[in-house]
């Protein structure tokens, strides 16, 4: 038996195995719906309409995230039903997995490249009868002898190619050589490329970048795919311990879009993916996992060991990417179970370890991770902020898309809104989120207890006091901001004030003393500085002592890629900085209580 | 459309597509016909009797080798037939690629074992929240502290299994290392296997070896199942150069025998393919390339020199081996297109750089590559002496199994012969038809010329004269031995000697110089020595002098296997045995047409 399905205004509709909730008929028909749960109904943000058809009766758990009025109109949770016959449905913006606004540009650091793959130009004799030399020791003799280069050994996918690819190029070939291997010999106008990438939970860039020149010649942002799976790095990482298929098609997800990305920008440049001959990745720990096919198991459960924190080599083929067949992929080393590689790289590309004075730098993520720098000494450590500023978990809350509220201001009763792209608002993004805490703060109808206070604008028709920010119509939910969300804001900030504070203690200083605050990411780029000081998320500093970088865990990669001196660098570094696991801190529930105070302070 | 074909006696039916030939439909089936030259018609070799139905007119082909008698009594080549309907056919069991005989014993050298894999007992603490090393930092640390071991680098494979491990095991595992890298992490009561492999093109010998002891725990001899797309290496390399497809498909055919024969000796001896944790490889150099997809465009065509020539170290998994997910395949070192790493090891194994005086070896097959060692100087080369003397383009010959006859002796005017089983003759093998030949010699029913003489069992019923060995009767083909097969033979014990001569000319030696003649190889084991002397296959020399060594490369592969100083030893001979190509020898018509003389001489 089918059913038949018609999502609307995205226009997919066919039919669907009855049975199957619409969340799963949505994958089906490949509609991209947002679900952070991964369709168990506790994030409440796969919200669609039903506007024609019968379906299942409402759960509880619907109950959790929608009122009886919106429930009454059709607004369900898409994983939560299940239809009995033809239906129609339409889906919200806020509810698709849209492109998002992706940060790939971050600040450049000019270094003088050391790439790992030297190239060499050869030109060897043909074999004959009278010089039976095999075309392996041709080659690596040759490099002796043309260019004083020893090779121990030849990679094996690049032996599967070389005695064709040699009779084809008539025996000349650029020869590339990495640690003594040699890992690719290709024609001889063949360019040195390699592949930097920043495997975000949530977004990926990724940079094609000339090895000997250091130069960056096209990049990409795109969004994670395995959101399918769950907003968050631990929806997947129990997917994977759960079913070990889940696991592999969380990897084939991000292989296969990072070999679309390289095929489009080597489209861009008139290159050839086998021209890439050496990759680094950066990311969080369950991403780096993931990625390499390592079990997550112990890094879901306590104490959150990695499996593998050093820097790690793996042939790019055994990882599936369409790159030079002899390619390493180089993963920099990992610090903890929630500090990653993508943490080492913001320090590498922000030269923390370098930094005269105190400085303070943050990635602002799901987790955010603090680095402390003072004269040389590093300490880190992982805040479980949560997703909230990512519009996790916040009733209109959503990705960076186009209509996310970006920025907002009370001027009096009335609400100035800037939205991505212009049009019509349908949600909030993080840096609107904040804008709006920070405003009702600022206004007072939100105290600093984080309650909202009576105004006109407050009301609770669903059971629970909400700000209307957008009044709905026949066709737009209500854009509100909730009591709940507020609850759900203190915490991540408290999180990361936490964070702040129980680093500053470590070193014995106090937040005045913090000669500079580094702010990367996304989020981070985006955000008014100024919001984040009023809600006290950070530390009232003057404005002059932050410095907003944007992708400097991108920048960190690219640095990797095209130095040894850098890679060596990120080992060290992962080695120096001292992690200070968060929750074992004696001081922590009373840190904690404190920042959750919604107030400006130093 | 579809035809239904019945198989006898081996009783295998079913349907096959219309329009195959009884050869593809034998495939189709399960019926392991003998095909040397791959179903074109030009060996001979696939002979069955069509007992019933309607098949297309036989082919010029088919006239090649089957006389008008035979053919009327419906013997066909089943590779030129295609079956109009329903058929019946009789497989005769000379046309079975049947189990064989297959040498796996070898002389025992005693080495005293350097494995390359050293085991660790490790006993690791659990991680806490106050020692939050990652696991594979764990793992190596404790190798450092517990035993003093430094291991740089963890296998991907290994690393993938790590984590749940090390706390299925309670943190007490043994630990293999190889060369810096941990190849394997198991339970602790695991043992150091390895495995060693004589890939020959006709049969494979693998031996399940204890790493530590060096003692052999199992072995099997198996048939290399390529045999199904031609008996010699170019009608395989051919096949693979046409068809990338084929490529891949010979090799997986040889890798899941292999997989088979493991989990078989497994069995035998308790253990888990997962012990395995090192394999070594030896074969001629393109069963070498093939089993490493290596393209052998460039083996096929003059000047025939390998991809590689070096020793290669591959990862297991990279093959398909089912065996340690981290464990190392190594191939010994290859001299020359023809000359191949089985070759090496037979040198290794017969310890020929430090024989004293003048040792001739040669392993004889359908290429018998020859090395003569006067004084530690060594020189080898390679002979196509054919795959006659394993029963190909012999009219009745056939390889060493159930019914072949190995033995024959002439007694006056009687017959005496013995076949491997001591059933009725189906026809001869090796040995079988060098005694023939030699037989029918001394008895002058052959002159040295190499023509039949007129004799009462020399008849030519078919056009071309022959001696038959065994009449045949309303069941069973006569046996017989043609004017052709002569020829064969001459041509191929003809490339052998001058391979010799050539060889002792080089070093300025005569025959009689020589101290010791080591025949290896399974041929070698079961010839009669009289035999290839009467031919002038082998120089005459005191039988004394000569040794039968049996599976020599077997024997070189297990040494390589379970010590060091055998590997680094066989590169070493591998870069200092001289190499000298046959056929580009000034004297060599001269010789070779003087080596074709059938008689005995020094």
């Amino acid at each position: 038996m089918k059913v038949r399905i018609d999502f609307e205004p995205v226009g997919r509709r066919g039919e669907c195995p009855s049975g199957e909730s619409l969340l799963e008929c949505a994958r089906h028909l490949g509609v991209d719906l947002v679900s952070i749960c991964g369709g168990v109904g506790t994030c409440g943000r796969c919200i669609v309409q039903v506007v024609d058809g019968e379906v299942s009766e409402p759960t509880p758990a619907e109950g959790e995230y929608l009122d009886p009025k919106e429930l009454s109109e059709g607004y369900r949770l898409a994983c939560q039903v299940i239809p009995r016959g033809t239906c129609k449905v339409r889906v919200p913006p806020e509810s698709l997995t849209a492109p998002q606004r992706t940060q790939i540009e971050g600040e450049e650091i000019s270094v003088i490249p050391e790439p790992p793959v030297d190239a060499y130009l050869l030109q060897l004799p043909a074999p004959s009868l009278e010089d039976l030399h095999a075309d392996a020791e041709r080659l690596t003799e040759a490099l002796v002898e043309q260019h004083g280069v020893t090779a121990s050994s030849v990679d094996l996918g690049v032996l599967r190619q070389l005695s064709p690819r040699l009779r084809r190029e008539d025996w000349r070939v650029r020869t590339m050589v990495r640690d003594g291997e040699v890992v690719a010999v290709l024609p001889p106008e063949a360019r040195s490329l390699g592949l930097a990438m920043d495997l975000g939970t949530t977004k990926i860039a990724v940079y094609l970048v000339d090895l000997d020149s250091g130069e960056t010649l096209a990049s990409e942002g795109l969004m994670n795919p395995q959101i399918a799976y769950g907003e968050d790095v631990i929806s997947r990482m129990a997917a994977a311990v759960r079913d070990p298929a889940k696991a592999v098609q969380l990897q084939t997800l991000v292989i296969d879009a990072v070999n679309e990305a390289v095929a489009q920008m080597c489209g861009e440049i008139n290159a050839e993916p086998a021209e890439i001959v050496e990759m680094v990745v950066v990311g969080n720990t369950a991403m780096h996992h993931l990625l390499v096919q390592i079990p997550v198991q112990q890094l879901v459960a306590a104490p959150y060991v990695p499996a593998i924190a050093s820097a790690l080599d793996v042939k790019a083929r055994e990882l599936g990417l369409n790159i030079a067949v002899g390619a390493w992929v180089h993963l920099l080393p990992n610090i903890a179970g929630y500090v990653g590689s993508d943490h080492v790289a913001m320090l590498l590309a922000t030269e923390l370890a370098q930094a005269e004075g105190v400085v303070l730098a943050l990635d602002i993520g799901t987790n955010t991770e603090v680095c402390l720098a003072s004269h040389g000494r590093l300490t880190s450590l992982s805040c479980a902020s949560g997703p909230a500023f990512e519009g996790a978990h916040i009733k209109h809350g959503m990705r960076a898309a186009n209509g996310a509220i970006e920025h907002l201001r009370l001027v009096d009763d009335r609400i100035e809104i800037q939205t991505i792209g212009g049009g019509p608002a349908v949600g909030l993004c993080g840096s609107g989120i904040l804008d709006t805490l920070a405003q009702l703060l600022q206004a007072g109808v939100v105290d600093p207890r984080g309650s909202l206070v009576q105004h006109p604008r407050v009301r609770s028709d669903s059971g629970i006091r909400e700000f209307v920010l957008v009044e709905g119509d026949d066709h737009h939910r209500a854009i509100t901001f909730t009591q709940k969300d507020i609850r759900e804001l203190q915490l991540a900030k408290g999180a990361m004030r936490t964070g702040i504070e129980v680093l500053l203690k470590s070193h014995g200083l106090g937040a005045d003393e913090i000669d500079q605050v580094i702010i990367a990411g996304a989020f981070g780029t985006y955000i008014n500085v100024s919001s984040a000081i009023a809600v006290g998320m950070l530390p009232r500093l003057p404005l002059d002592r932050f410095r907003q970088v944007g992708n400097a865990a991108g920048m960190g990669a690219r640095l990797a890629l095209i130095s040894r001196s850098k890679r060596a660098e990120a080992q060290d570094l992962a080695r120096r900085v001292r992690y200070i696991e968060l929750a074992s801190d004696p001081g922590f529930n009373h840190t904690f209580a404190q920042a959750m105070r919604l107030e400006s302070r130093p």
